[in-house]
């Protein structure tokens, strides 16, 4: 593993719990992990339970003894990282977003096509439960023709004007802001549950255009300058409207400036027969409504996806002891573990990062425009 | 009170219970109603209290008995009616959307301003307690500077493809679909709570595009035509992103394919120190984030605004012996009443209307031109 | 009717507002009001459109232009008032708790049953539509054998120890606090929804045992001592357990002093087949849990009772336009017109405050013998 | 580790992740597990990562290199186990309820004592966070004097009269159903969060009397009979009211017989300055209402208690990225680690044990005997 800070304990736990839920053809061994600061991999080897350390990435994909790279690093590097990783013959899970641009993700997944490695791009939140169960109502038609999508990731952490310039607010290392970090994962979800965007329109904004300087330990500043003040190169808020291939119309929001959202991925989806309702922060129930029950007994449903007949949910524990955010990363590396074992990549590969960054693209370019963009699939 | 239907039950309701809950300078008497059809609207006087009834509204407008017309009739008689009502020195209540454009509004507008009367629109839902309540704290600036506004208004009445075209479905009736008789809810509070609108970008939809004729009972037939199929010309759903003059975005979205959501008028807006939420379907309710809030302690309250300290709360029942969606008639009307005694015109009046249609009007051409369209007040 | 305060204004405006939205076969006609102050009554019957008052309330029965006597005075008052008013040959509604106790109770029913006059007691609760499409479930066998039910009504105005000694606190005006004002309300309930009570043990509690003595303007004062401080002799809180006859176990609590609970009437039934939950704070919702439901799609639904297939909603507005706490009142004297039209007594009748009322006493004095205390009917 | 099911499970998990999340001084090391079926225990032994394994639970406490005996085993067997334990100089974790009655209780908290080892008992529910921050709160005085606790535990896994007669539906395995199962937890919540118990009253329920008898996979019978019919002789469900010795009043109701919920731990507590609300389905929030809030903002607040401000949340994720059930238990482990490095017992300690036993074992008399039961502490 590159990378050892969120991202890094939460793929690690996951790696760790695996074995113990889940009845994996391959079981994961926490060989090595790799960081720039020795003290700092060092301690999180320890901590984390990896059995070796590295400071240069480049060591860990040469060692004959790993099998799997998993990309935790802040998004500049992933590209760099996933190529050389695949080329020397290694799978790879590489962090949303995948690249920096469609360009670069493009990159990535033709070098992945053409290793025949296996590769996933970590949108975990398609793991829980309860959209997993949502994704088998959809796909045995039980909402009929969609027509609406609206979905929503919002947060708060940065209002403070004094909050700093850390470095998910710098371009040059994360590509964009709140687009990047929060639309990336509703995207993911709407193309899951809904279907291919056809075309986008939308609009991006920084509300704070000065922060002062992360210091050393605040987060990996490009600039490296600390103390002073620097410009906010990132957007703080991301909304958008699409129109998907199959008819429906979305909305999206992702912003890091609404007041008491601490973790707000909500969506609705509407289709000709029902509709179903979801929040992260209540992630373990799945709202369901149904055109087809009958009258006076109409309206949405609580079900706590946490039953034996809901995926996944079996391997924890009895019905409504609720799970978390970490186990949407134990399942999905049990998916990755069973590809691993029997030679593919399982969804979302890089092929949906990549659709995804096309969609992130698109509604960049969109910002600029202030027109209508198409999303080019090719 | 020229027409019967839904909202002239509404309205009538509110004449008759103002006084009781009120003490308002001016009682309404209820002298005379019109509609077209002679039993239809003698059912209806004898049912709702009025002294009298015409069935020609220009009677009504002629008779000296009678001070306050009040509209309630499909889209595409208001400009007619509210002119020449308020050209005869009546005062004049009139449902929303105010017109069929933002030119027909403004025509409107000058008349009212010509005629030195009394003129009112009938957003309503201003007058739910807890709105009041929000735009009191708005006001005061408990919120700060606002980012965000997310509104939403989901209906599901129509997507039976079977359900008939029924006057709402016609453009030459109703001038637009779901866009002016939802939308318009939100554009209102919208504006009412953060402000002017100053550029949309936008799509609408007709997801079922043909259906069947209404028959003479199933609503009011601009073509008379019955037992065939008629196109619909309307929209099913409007979706828009708007940018307002005071920097907030805003995201909106009404549809009447939302299956599930019977009344889903839902707004959450964040500022920089707080955000609220509302919804109709438990509009006694307002959430309550304020960031001030200690440490540990923050999270959204559930504030149910039916106490004395609430604007207009006290006029009714104990705290929390709820009021619905009749008393924000009964609230609004109480204004009125103030209005006509006091020889002003309460918000929203027709200045609202039109800025409210110009917003309207800017996302129909946006969604055709598929750009970004300004609001170009004057 | 007799006594003008808040539960004069419920009953007065219910009256106004039936013909308004229900086709009934008799239409009340606001005759009289009688109250001891001549200012006060006077007042009230202005604003709220009574026809006449009295300042004896024997007058009012005297006349003979009055049909129905309608009691909404402090409870000690009940019985010779009802009692008067039957052998008077008037229909008589009566607020609850019917009586100060069970044998007074009996005794109004019996001189009810003498009558032959229409009799019925104000829990107005069972007339709310969602109560209503519970007990249509249940009467249906939707959910089967019932094992529980589990019912609050918690409130929190009298929670500040300064709050004065109005005559809701002392005995000899209202018989009991909480429990005859509150706990009356979860047992008629319970007894429509669930059926009779077999037995009972509870407890009760007085928290602040003494309080100013309210002013003269605050409240109907027994003993008129006014600036010093008083006992408080009514209970704040009551709770029991119950077994029903039909062997489901309730556990109800009334309290004032449950902090943040404005009103917090709240039930949830359990049976064999299914659940229902209803919050008197949103009580437009009920939720419904079906065990016949498929695996995977269980969980409870949240209806809103306001559609044509609700008991009374389509008196109203469209669905989802909700109603609120004055509507239950409007419901129940729609069943009384139609009762006095048709001859009978609907339910709840003096039988039902009969029966209500041996419950309430049965609790008093399991609380005072700390035993279980079987209900005796006869 | 004696026992391998469900608690195992989650005893194993939390020793594997507990020092993942925490910097605990003492780290546990998985060393043996017990159980009478070899294979069962092998393969359990393997699946969650214990270094080796006994079919005898008297060969684990002799072994030398074993520290902490974790007894997860029905209840029938705690005491002799725990007492084998301690005199043998084993610390010990114990499942709850501590015994099957409190005398039993007693000597397994003599025993404690005597050994000088530390003991601790498991209600892992109060290590949840929210519950953590509603003590800190209380004990703050932020609630001020506390009136009222209301508590349920309803689940509905029995519900069905064909389910079988498992080991939790046979009293000589387990002691008591519903009551020492679920009940035990609310009783601990509220000795935890409100104070000593002084008096209840109450009455249990066997709903289904007779069961078909379990195989032999399903569950451990104690009479080892299948495929016939047996009674039940343990509660389905059991309701009580108790008296604090601070004044307050509970009532408490836990059931296996409510449908639709699976998991319904529920409380609210009700004090003079304000109140606090619980759901374990819903476990990560907090609702807290302040009467110290102005007028007009007093509202319950849904407090998200996975903020670094709240109990334990900083070993896990960012804000409002949930935690769930198994986080209990890895919260309460790090105390016993902390307890065994540093020799003391954390909270709840046998001692806890033994006086929620006496509030189950009055409850029980309180339910033959028909009367209020005293709590006897010694």
């Amino acid at each position: 593993m590159i990378g050892y800070k969120f991202m890094g304990k939460a793929h690690s736990h996951a790696y760790r719990d695996v074995p113990f839920f889940f009845d994996v053809p391959a079981v994961p061994v926490l060989q090595a992990i790799a960081g720039r600061d020795e003290a700092g991999v060092q301690a999180a080897a320890s901590r984390m339970g990896w059995l070796s350390h590295e400071t240069d990435w480049r060591r860990l994909i040469e060692r004959k003894d790993i099998d799997l790279i998993d990309i935790v690093t802040p998004n500049y590097m992933h590209a760099e990282m996933a190529i050389a990783a695949l080329e020397a013959g290694k799978h790879v899970l590489c962090e949303k977003p995948l690249a920096m641009s469609a360009d670069q993700a493009k990159r990535m997944l033709q070098a992945a096509d053409r290793s025949g490695k296996v590769h996933m791009v970590c949108h975990n939140y398609r793991y829980a439960s309860a959209i997993q169960y949502a994704k088998k109502l959809i796909s045995e038609g039980r909402l009929g023709r969609i027509y609406h999508i609206r979905a929503t990731y919002l947060q708060d952490w940065i209002m403070d004007p004094q909050f700093p310039l850390v470095w998910r607010l710098q371009k040059e290392v994360c590509g964009s802001g709140t687009h990047g970090d929060l639309a990336a994962h509703i995207i993911d979800l709407a193309r899951y549950l809904v279907g291919e965007v056809k075309e986008v329109v939308g609009t991006m904004e920084t509300f704070i255009k000065e922060r002062p300087m992360a210091d050393a330990s605040g987060g990996l500043s490009a600039t490296g300058k600390t103390g002073t003040v620097g410009q906010v190169d990132v957007d703080d808020a991301s909304v958008f409207i699409a129109r998907f291939e199959n008819g429906a119309i979305g909305t999206f929001e992702a912003t890091r400036f609404a007041a008491g959202n601490r973790n707000g991925q909500r969506l609705e989806i509407n289709g000709e027969l029902g509709s179903i309702r979801w929040d992260l922060e209540n992630m373990n129930n799945l709202g369901v409504y149904l055109s087809s029950d009958e009258q006076g007994m109409q309206g949405f449903r609580t079900i706590n996806c946490t039953e034996e007949s809901h995926p996944y949910a079996g391997a924890y524990w009895p019905a409504a002891h609720i799970t978390g955010y970490e186990h949407t990363f134990i399942n999905m590396i049990s998916e990755l573990m069973k590809g691993i074992a029997g030679g593919y990549s399982p969804a979302p590969d890089f092929s949906d990062g990549y659709r995804n960054q096309l969609v992130l693209d698109a509604v960049e370019r969109s910002s600029e425009s202030k027109t209508w963009v198409p999303i080019q699939y090719d």
